[in-house]
């Protein structure tokens, strides 16, 4: 643990982003309770890092709750069938008493050993769903915690991702994205989401009822959900705290109305389908908001059995914007991990829309579907942006305004 | 952290007290859920294997939670005074959980890094009870729960008995001490465990009302307490699960009256004050149950202050018998660890008494003290034993019957 955190460039990554997480991302206030969710005990060095920059911005207790992968695969591997979507109370009651104490919350992300759960049965790992239980995901869809994702670095990461057990190059692709390598990181990030705020509030402010996609095998039309807001990932908590969902995060994103998408589409990058294999050379045709054919270089089977999942799954529930100043579309990685890469470029997602971008949108399920809300058991993003791919906002009468062309946002 | 626990040696070690502490220790149950405290994250390779070999004894679920001290020692530094005795609620609520389950409980102990807290001051360290705190003690002594303690091994810990961090060499001392050594571990540690019985059950037949300790410096003569039961730390819970409550564990101990005990006393090992500096050469005299003298030739002052920290400090709470066997006292290490050193040679106790020795203890606290059981907010174990210290019982007449003699059991 400490062999992979230890070396100075490490250390001094780390704790820059410990510091953006708690000033910026969580935006931890004086007094509050705060629970440091660490997705592994391989990312303990940034999470004492976290602890330390919690208290030191006044925490009043800091809880680290260390998940470990390995004792998850011996669950899958042994566990009776019948107990593996048990949740033990004292989980519930932490996530009961953030609520309460409104708390904030940092989520260290990341598979740090992606080989581990191999040979076991997705059918069996999709039951367990600890730690990313349905409370988990209520609580920070609920508007009361003041909450961030942030990466975690390890030899598995780097692994996975470089083809080395190089922590210190994985730091050296993380700087800029995360932004650790500006003279004032708190400040860079502030003026960041600054921005891409009002790249919403111009979205927002042209009221578009549609988006057309234009390029190389791209020719998507899709609706806009009516009362959708565009959003930035900073946004704030119900009780007036600043704070930013993600770090990274290079988007403004909205939902679309899931009747409405015809056309086609090409993905412009690989991308991980979420619990399966990498899907390269993606190709939909949609038709009434439903895509209706599938093809792909790699993977065309995987990502047409996740469309018959449900009901919803073949349908759309988010369209985000992204231009080509992304530091992580630069890099031109593809981190196999959503926190990176739905943030290279402009995407789309299958599946399930967020509740949060709708404000006047109805409490049941019937209300909305008829509003046109996707409603889905997944959501999968995939990456459709690029340079050749024109982006136009479409008023009611079908005039196009200009949003993005050669990657960049030309929206006034 | 794989880089301490990596080696095949202790690989193969840490899998077989992993075995003993879930087959032997706390004997989880078929269909048990199973709380693993370790009380570091240093620990995580006992941790997993803990839950491993859980998981294959059938438990329904195993929680592992691990503890910081890095991150204990940035609250200590930053947190405000008046917040250290805060305890979160779903660390509570953990702890009622087991009780109305019925879980098993396994501790891996064992200060990893005993240089961490150096620049914190006593006073705030000893303000903050994570993760030892009162609810869990008594989660231990309510007999709902089986549980046993267990030693982490790590570099930090090598360092400070074994001046290296060789953690090879730390697994080379701790096997013949938890007999991972032996051909059967878990069956050596039954029959371990059926050994100690043995000698806890024929104390009792005899029904001793004092104990004689005669040496070098020491002429010890303290009363037992009436309706006291001799105990090895193999015991059942109240539904009759058998458990270990430690590993290693060579004793068998009860409690004295806290009015009776005359005489001197120099303690035969160095020890460490718990949360105070190793105490060497120490000489006691007893007047009346209580210390009246204290001599050392180093720490004579730090114990000085601890018998005056409540009016119980500087009288017994309990006593408990080894012979020549206990291969701690044949390691000749002083592990500064009281899991290993009490199991070194005879002990007594100064501080508060072992209430589950004595069936029919009053409830109330002046009962307790009317019956004779002393009651302290401290508990420090000091060892008196050895090859030239011999032991007797004596009954009400006073006749004396040897126990020890030469380290040998002599009792039938």
């Amino acid at each position: 643990m400490t062999a992979s955190n230890g070396s100075e460039i490490a250390v001094r990554r780390t704790r820059a982003l410990a510091r953006l997480a708690v000033e910026v991302g969580a935006n931890v206030a004086p007094g509050q309770d705060v629970v440091v969710l660490a997705y592994d005990v391989e990312y303990a060095g940034l999470a004492r890092e976290l602890a330390d920059a919690a208290y030191q911005a006044g925490a009043h207790y800091v809880s680290v709750l260390y998940w470990d992968q390995h004792v998850k695969r011996s669950r899958l591997l042994h566990a009776d069938d019948d107990t593996l979507d048990y949740t033990p109370g004292w989980w519930d009651r932490h996530i009961e008493e953030c609520l309460e104490r409104r708390s904030a919350s940092i989520v260290v992300w990341g598979d740090p050993n992606p080989d581990l759960l191999n040979e076991i049965d997705p059918a069996r790992a999709g039951r367990d769903s600890m730690p990313l239980t349905g409370p988990l995901h209520a609580m920070h869809a609920s508007g009361e915690v003041n909450w961030t994702v942030i990466p975690g670095a390890s030899s598995g990461v780097a692994r996975r991702l470089l083809g080395s057990d190089d922590v210190d190059a994985l730091w050296d692709v993380f700087a800029p994205i995360l932004r650790l390598d500006a003279e004032d990181p708190v400040k860079a990030w502030r003026e960041h989401v600054a921005h891409l705020r009002t790249r919403a509030e111009g979205l927002n402010a042209h009221g578009f009822e549609a988006l057309r996609f234009h390029g190389p095998g791209t020719d998507l039309t899709l609706g806009l959900l009516r009362g959708a807001l565009w959003i930035a990932a900073g946004f704030e908590t119900n009780w007036g705290r600043e704070m930013i969902a993600n770090m990274p995060t290079e988007e403004v994103f909205t939902t679309p109305d899931y009747r409405v998408a015809e056309g086609t589409v090409a993905a412009t990058r690989p991308f991980q389908l979420i619990g399966g294999p990498t899907v390269e050379g993606l190709r939909l045709r949609f038709e009434g908001g439903r895509v209706v054919e599938v093809e792909a270089d790699v993977g065309a089977d995987a990502i047409r059995a996740r469309l018959e999942s449900d009901e919803g799954a073949a349908r759309l529930g988010e369209v985000a914007l992204v231009d080509g100043t992304s530091p992580i579309g630069r890099s031109g990685h593809v981190f196999k991990d959503i926190l990176f890469d739905e943030n290279a470029t402009c995407h789309i997602a299958l599946g399930n829309g967020y509740s949060f971008t709708v404000p006047d949108l109805p409490e049941d399920q019937y209300g909305r579907e008829r509003r046109g809300f996707n409603l889905s058991g997944i959501h999968q993003d995939l990456m459709i942006g690029g340079p050749e791919v024109a982006v136009d906002g479409l008023d009611g009468a079908g005039n196009a305004t200009p949003i993005l062309r050669d990657d960049v946002w030309l929206l006034e």
